[in-house]
């Protein structure tokens, strides 16, 4: 697991800049047009992609704009908060929101509502969101960034949950932080109402949350989201083991992955029972066949694609519904991106999700 | 497009055998257990194969077993013919079935059956199956293998049809034999409990026959699967450049692609338009819009795994319900061979979803 731990860390360097291994400079396998050449195996830019998606992608290939994690977790939070802050400008500008603090069963929250009010069918509805960033990250930040266009686009209310993470505190210190806020809102809103969602490790969240809800006999939320992320964690299979190097992260790493600054020791997964279906419900069918509808979002060149797949036809095996969509040649975590017309594509197709599984 | 064409060819290779480019010997990049490694990325066999994906993938990857294509399409038919009855062999003991030929509006078709009978709630319930094999091969031997499975394990009927293919014909040949069965078909079976699908060549043509039954404003059938293709064809974005690669064919390719036998010329879509919905339905939202419920079959390592992505996400902006399932690293076609735990996981699935969408 530390083996992938690591090529993790070099996946979300990609995208959400956790940490980005410097690449030696004029790497002929690695074009300005952003072509990534592995002995004779020539990989361009996915001619699927939009003239945007294009663009960008290549910009990340080439130009590596996160830059370096850094050790320091109170400096590395300011700093991925920065990079939150920006993907949340121009949403601000397409999405008209209103956003406040508020603390829901002890926890604080951010309350995301359309600034066109709530649509009369969503006012007994509400979404639930558990943000990105490692489980280290992101609080106040990436949640944002999640919530605003679905808030928006559904005409619904968003409550982002700002749980603990590591490394202060380990699992199960964020799951039990999503239950209060869930026990709390049960008691205005019926479950069958309610949809849970979160990108990365936020999609990891969902996810044990649905099954924490399950072992402690409170009512599944009637549709669940689990983007940028698998019911097994972000990590195996192809993905993860091309997403780096497609998105121009090439050995040999310099500096190597292990010696990248975060993630954060310990990390909020490192003590937990990877078999335990509270931390990956992928483990055990009678768990996953209570899951609620499900939906996952991720991209090819996400390290954990290939897990999302595995998860989609995981609960297809136990008689779950759950809907997967892909882009070709996305890479983690692009929906944070709204410039992207297939992270807006995403956002239609989430908010589809949740119009079709949230009871009238 | 010759281009992709080509790369094509090097793909079907890795599975269906149409043209096997011979690896040098002892090339340092392929071990023994299946790993590629290009450049010092590494990509061992996908850590969510089943042990007999693995094995299979580990056996293809080394010692490329499928040969190469032959000039003359005579031979080349009967060598494929040969490769699809091993294929069938395994089946004909797991499911069984009776087989008998038939002809229907003057087209010859294959009728398998489930030998426990039809299911009672599938009597007036029908599927109809167009074979793969690059619109060239498959006439007959595909056919049985793509109808088999989904005959005895959903209990039902399943029509395969032996449609004209390149190089004699080209289209809209094929399509025009779907059309005559399918006509005489709904004489004696409603549309609303009719399936249609078809792998590889047969997913475009199943895809294909959707748009020419509007344009000849016949209902469409309740169901279609797009398997081991897309609406567009089967080329395009990553998967199509990276197929080949992590199967093991790696350049430089000797003999090249183009040199390499097969596909014969003229093949069968050389002179249509690929912005003819008839020929690729994705270039119409106005023909996606009208189409039924869809589920596309694919895996990671198939060059047509980015086109179905795509498409599913095209039925999904046009409002029509789709699925879609992938399995990681698994290659085009894998479905002809049943010993796969992962080809009998995708039965079970093609099996659910036309239960659920053909009308009582």
């Amino acid at each position: 697991m530390s083996k992938l731990r690591r090529l993790g860390a070099v996946g979300l360097a990609a995208l959400v800049g956790l940490s980005a291994p410097a690449m030696a400079q004029g790497d002929d396998r690695i074009s300005e047009n952003g072509t990534v050449r592995l002995d004779g195996v020539e990989v361009p830019l996915s001619s699927f992609l939009s003239e945007e998606g294009r663009e960008y992608l290549r910009h990340l290939i080439v130009d590596k704009p996160f830059g370096n994690a850094v050790p320091d977790i109170a400096e590395e939070r300011l700093r991925q908060d920065g990079i939150m802050a920006a993907f949340l400008k121009p949403m601000r500008e397409r999405y008209a929101v209103d956003i406040h603090e508020d603390r829901i069963g002890g926890v604080v929250v951010d309350v995301v509502t359309p600034a066109e009010g709530i649509a009369p069918e969503n006012a007994d509805r509400l979404l639930i969101n558990v943000h990105g960033g490692g489980f280290t990250t992101g609080g106040r930040s990436a949640s944002l960034v999640e919530s605003v266009p679905l808030a928006a686009l559904m005409k619904i209310k968003v409550v982002s949950i700002d749980y603990r993470m590591a490394p202060e505190y380990q699992f199960p210190a964020a799951s039990e932080d999503v239950v209060a806020v869930y026990r709390e809102l049960l008691k205005s809103y019926d479950a069958t109402k309610i949809g849970l969602y979160g990108c990365s490790a936020g999609g990891v969240l969902a996810a044990q949350s649905v099954a924490w809800f399950q072992a402690h006999e409170l009512p599944a939320p009637a549709a669940l989201g689990v983007f940028c992320a698998s019911l097994g964690g972000y990590f195996g299979g192809d993905a993860t083991m091309t997403a780096g190097a497609l998105n121009g992260y090439l050995p040999p790493l310099d500096p190597p992955p292990a010696a990248n600054g975060p993630p954060p020791v310990p990390g909020y997964l490192d003590e937990a029972d990877s078999s335990d279906p509270l931390v990956y419900p992928l483990s055990s069918d009678t768990v996953m066949a209570q899951f609620p509808p499900t939906l996952f979002i991720s991209g090819t060149r996400s390290f954990e694609f290939s897990a999302a797949l595995n998860s989609h036809n995981a609960l297809a095996r136990v008689g779950v519904e759950s809907q997967l969509h892909g882009w070709d040649a996305m890479f983690h975590g692009f929906i944070y991106n709204s410039d992207l017309p297939e992270a807006r594509e995403a956002y239609d197709i989430m908010v589809h999700f949740f119009q079709t599984h949230l009871a009238d």
